[in-house]
């Protein structure tokens, strides 16, 4: 199937496009993530013919199969290095910070921003490198330092710790006064910047803004920005119109005298405009820029062939739309008679502040506005994540049921176990996507905090072990994350005293009660101190908030230990995941969503009192709890919740008699 | 007596002294504070007769009463406020930050660095002011809000919250672009002043350091810098020789690639140095600088009429003694060749940073290098402070047991029972000074946290009410800090179920277990959660760091919420204080000092288990218990608490038989 042949059927369906367009368009469309319906193709407009959707999907099926990206498995080629190095010679600077961040400087990246694995193979989700003209440097954390040596050439790549090892040092020891030093300000918040220029004036280095990445200039077969549909998030799962959410930002805005704020995180634009998108994997967005003005409007800019046909109506006539290219003129634009702009320097590109500057505006550096009002979610939405809960928990229900039969008649590995659950999570209609990629570790695998299963790594689930599975799902109506550990067999006395101490930890930030005020790095030490007490814990915080239909890890909501995040408000979604890893052998987590709400009871304080409602329903294998070793409380928290998971998922289970018995049993009263 | 015919009685005493230098000298002491015996006469030297002593201390005595420092009661004269505008003007700079701090930036100043009270007339403990030519601004924390208006003129100075309406707004606010803000680099620290900066870029303003301070220019009546003496810490008491310490901090500045460690921190000086003085209240501390060198050599900034003789054999030959005055030059000279220096920006003051610089040396801007082994105290230090804690709690024991009889007799105030407790505390051989100024409340003056009993709020114990003190003892061995909040007469069941909360948050802190890496405010909410589950909590830390034989408050160790402070180390001393205040009633505070300690249970885990040893011993007000309330682990550790301060108390108490039997009853098992 050719282009051209497609294009005669679009013409047939009244779809006046140019071959290019099309042939422009298609690679956008792989670009972008596999999408779970054929959707795309209403982008082109027209009431398309079967014949001309036969013809599309044909065409996409055959670009993405040609198409040739340069990035894939093992070390990238060596005269890519060369090319870049010619490439820096030639414009004139020292070397280049190649971080793994795109524009927008969210959690997943599209194919077309992963220079760091065209350059050097690694396709970590966490890194970075450094290029001077002798010597370059590739930057991992402890999870890949296994990986790195396997996708790397480490002769042309000394490997250092993210962390401990980190850029800035490593630029300190590199280059000298006088050098020059090229970073991309697309690809670091101003916050990055200023810890970049903090290295440059101790060692005396130039650091230099590029206008275009000189990356992009030797990566002759980089992929298109993704091209994905923009729907409507509907009111019925939003609970409140973009209009009115405009309002409420614009109010604070200009209260405070800022004539607009500059807001770049996806998941923000998401929420502000009431839309969802497909751009990267795992998460429902669109990748763009907005700008919220004093008087509630809003400049979107985005491509303009994203928008499914009435997107339009859905946004109103308070938002309008703009080419992407646009944006730089528009931020500089804003500084008109020095005019307060706001803009947040944890999560916008530097460049943007740039602009701004040289606009004129007096730039104020305050978070996100949306990034608090996202956190606090509506009574629709709440009520919307409650429903998709209930139904993510019986698609866990049926999956722990089937699981013991199979792994003891054999044959069940990490990966197709995760595949079994995919399964059992897509009979829902409202499902989009997993929120994550599912993390499914069995024996000491499950000991990997951010275990990813791969071909190699597959290994299968067996009796006397434990087995660990983290997964979620985006449906419309929410956003799920649960973690369940099971014994396969027996367990040992050491599994239940561990699992039984996870719990209790799990039960003590459930159970917790604190006025409004308190953060979440208060909490922290609950759900680690009967670990603590036998001198164990685990390396990792105990929760992370988690969005609507959004983004699985969100802000500024977490209970972990350091700053501690923002003071816990009504609405916030979290998760409750303490765990304990023995390296080597065994892993354990337990995870459950909560809420924060306001208590019924509401105490002797003047503050509002708050606790926790746990709105993940599935059973915490019995058979790994030690009831002995917990108070006639935590015991009656455990059957309540029991009780509840019973109650909600039995009647999603039809006539499934298997893993109703199943559940029965799963959910005894101790 | 004149100051002449002192001089000849001191020569007749062997000491050749001008009238001039001992004027000098006597204007030096009596700017400190009143000395508890009169070996500063011993820093004259030779052998004094009986009448030369007599001779010195009537001419102190007389000094004391006719300086006129102006400071004093009430709002301060109008025309100082004149007078420093003039000043300005006449130095070409349009304001003034004034903050209220030293060249040491520690927490009690000398009387001589009390700018702000003698320009504005507010005396608290914080606080700040800015000048500007047509306005003026005082800045106050909540607990300062009524008294600030009592002791300033507020036609003259605005009255600001210090923390939400902060000297960089108000800088912001009033400075515009061309004008010169001064302010005094020895009065900030290099974070202080990068705060600084920041508000002059916004605003447009120029921030322009001075060489002398313009305040100091007109004060004409300005104290002298205190002069007081400087003893040795004797090895019995600090356990390590100072040869030692310098010894392992030079070899970590060596490690380091950095030729010497600026130490401006007082409390650090006299750690290393093993030394104590008595430059400001409360705390035993010299007022002086240091640099340590990477070759275990100290050059000691201060001056030398202090040193008591003998105090160089002390210091030994590691030690050289320079007039403060040479410690800028000293500064310069350090950076020869670039060298790496290290300094603290968040205690050295600014111009510590420009001179460092000025001389061309490369500063390494990192925390103090006697602060972490300064906060570990050794198995020396440690036996010290359990001695004075058993010594102080056996004080605290006897004001206790006269305590009920007294309030009944009628007659005992705040301020007479502070002075009670004092006497009883200063039968002690050892006590040096109260390690703060007591905090004695009655009834709802409990409920204010810092409360500071003075001739105007004094007032009467009744019964019916609760009564809270909270105070400490600097003993040359330890330093101690104690609060115990007792009921006069019967307590309500509300004011017993808030006691019983606030003690089982200071059991679950007393009991915690946790493994090394763990910080203090990652324990902060054990101690809150039986108040917060009843929309409860109490505002300011749970504990502070205590020092031996030095500052009750000192960090880098804590428990509180925030950033939460260093990973708890065996060794630290902290203060467990949960409290509960109900404004208008009454306060709680049940107070403890302990002790981090690597537990004999070593548990399971790869690092050390911890725990804490508590070092207070006096009985907690068992009146004040609801048992129901407690478990049956937490009346175990109540039982076995008041067993150890039975045991511990009861032989300190001699043949005083009312308190031992008092103590009996108060330590009865539950």
């Amino acid at each position: 199937m050719t282009v051209s042949e497609a294009v005669t059927l679009l013409r047939e369906s009244g779809v006046d496009i140019e071959d290019a367009d099309l042939t422009s368009f298609l690679r956008g469309v792989v670009a972008g993530p596999r999408q779970l319906d054929d959707a795309w193709m209403d982008l082109l407009g027209g009431d398309l013919s079967p014949s001309a959707r036969d013809a599309l999907d044909r065409c996409r099926s055959e670009l993405a199969q040609s198409v040739d990206t340069g990035l894939g498995p093992g070390p990238a080629p060596a005269d890519r290095l060369d090319a870049l190095r010619k490439e820096l010679k030639d414009r004139g600077v020292d070397g280049l910070v190649i971080p793994r961040t795109d524009e927008f400087q969210g959690e997943y990246i599209p194919a077309r921003a992963d220079r760091l694995e065209w350059l050097t193979g690694f396709n970590g989700s966490a890194g970075a490198a450094v290029v001077a003209m002798s010597q370059a440097a590739i930057f991992v954390d402890g999870r890949y330092t296994l990986q790195v040596r396997d996708q790397v050439d480490t002769d042309r790549f000394t490997v250092r710790h993210l962390v401990t090892e980190p850029v800035t040092d490593y630029l300190e020891q590199v280059f000298t006064a006088g050098q020059k030093v090229a970073f991309d300000p697309w690809l670091h918040t101003r916050n990055g910047v200023v810890g970049l220029q903090r290295a440059a004036k101790k060692a005396g280095f130039e650091l230099v803004p590029v206008a275009d990445n000189p990356i992009d200039a030797v990566w002759t077969t980089q992929p298109a920005a993704p091209l994905t549909p923009v729907r409507p998030h509907d009111i019925a799962y939003a609970g409140e119109t973009s209009a009115s959410k405009r309002e409420r930002l614009s109010e604070t805005l200009k209260k405070d005298g800022r004539k607009a704020a500059v807001i770049t995180a996806s998941d923000s634009i998401a929420w502000l405009l009431n839309v969802r998108g497909g751009d990267v994997s795992r998460c429902p967005l669109p990748l763009s820029f907005a700008i919220l003005h004093d008087d509630s409007t809003v400049d979107w800019f985005i491509d303009r062939r994203k928008l499914l046909p009435g997107l339009s109506d859905h946004l109103g006539n308070g938002v309008a739309v703009h080419p992407f290219e646009e944006f730089s003129d528009a931020l500089a634009d804003l500084g008109a008679g020095g005019a307060k702009v706001q803009a947040d320097p944890a999560t916008a590109a530097s460049v943007v502040f740039d602009k701004l500057i040289e606009g004129g505006a007096t730039v104020v550096e305050d978070s996100d506005p949306c990034l608090l009002p996202k956190a606090c979610k509506n009574d629709v939405e709440l009520a919307g994540t409650r429903a998709a809960h209930t139904r993510d928990g019986a698609a866990i229900s049926r999956f722990l049921a089937w699981l013991p039969a199979a792994v003891a008649a054999g044959g069940v590995t990490e990966l197709s176990a995760a595949d079994r659950l995919q399964a059992f999570r897509f009979r829902d209609p409202l499902i989009r996507d997993l929120s994550f990629d599912t993390i499914s570790g069995a024996g000491p695998d499950g000991a990997i905090v951010h275990y990813r299963v791969t071909e190699e790594t597959d290994r299968p689930l067996r009796q006397g072990e434990l087995y660990l599975v983290d997964s979620g799902g985006q449906y419309l109506d929410g956003t799920t994350d649960i973690t369940r550990t099971v014994a396969l067999g027996e367990p040992t006395d050491e599994m239940k005293d561990r699992f039984t101490r996870v719990l209790k930890g799990h039960i003590a930030i459930a159970t917790a009660r604190f006025p409004a005020g308190v953060n979440g790095g208060q909490l922290d030490g609950f759900a680690r101190q009967f670990l603590w007490s036998v001198g164990l814990d685990f390396d990792h915080g105990t929760g992370h908030g988690v969005g609507s239909y959004l983004n699985v890890h969100e802000g500024p909501q977490r209970i972990s230990k350091g700053a501690g995040g923002v003071a816990l408000q009504p609405g916030m979604i979290l998760s409750n995941e303490p765990g304990y890893y023995k390296t080597g052998e065994y892993g354990i987590r337990i995870e459950n969503l909560v809420v924060v709400i306001e208590l019924q009871d509401q105490g002797l304080g003047d503050k509002p009192l708050l606790g926790f409602e746990t709105i993940t329903f599935a059973p915490i294998d019995l058979n790994l709890v030690d009831v002995s070793l917990l108070t006639d409380r935590e015991t009656a928290w455990l059957n309540d919740y029991h009780a509840e998971v019973r109650r909600k998922v039995a009647p999603q289970l039809g006539d499934d008699a298997e893993a109703a018995a199943w559940l029965e049993k799963a959910t005894r009263t101790l």
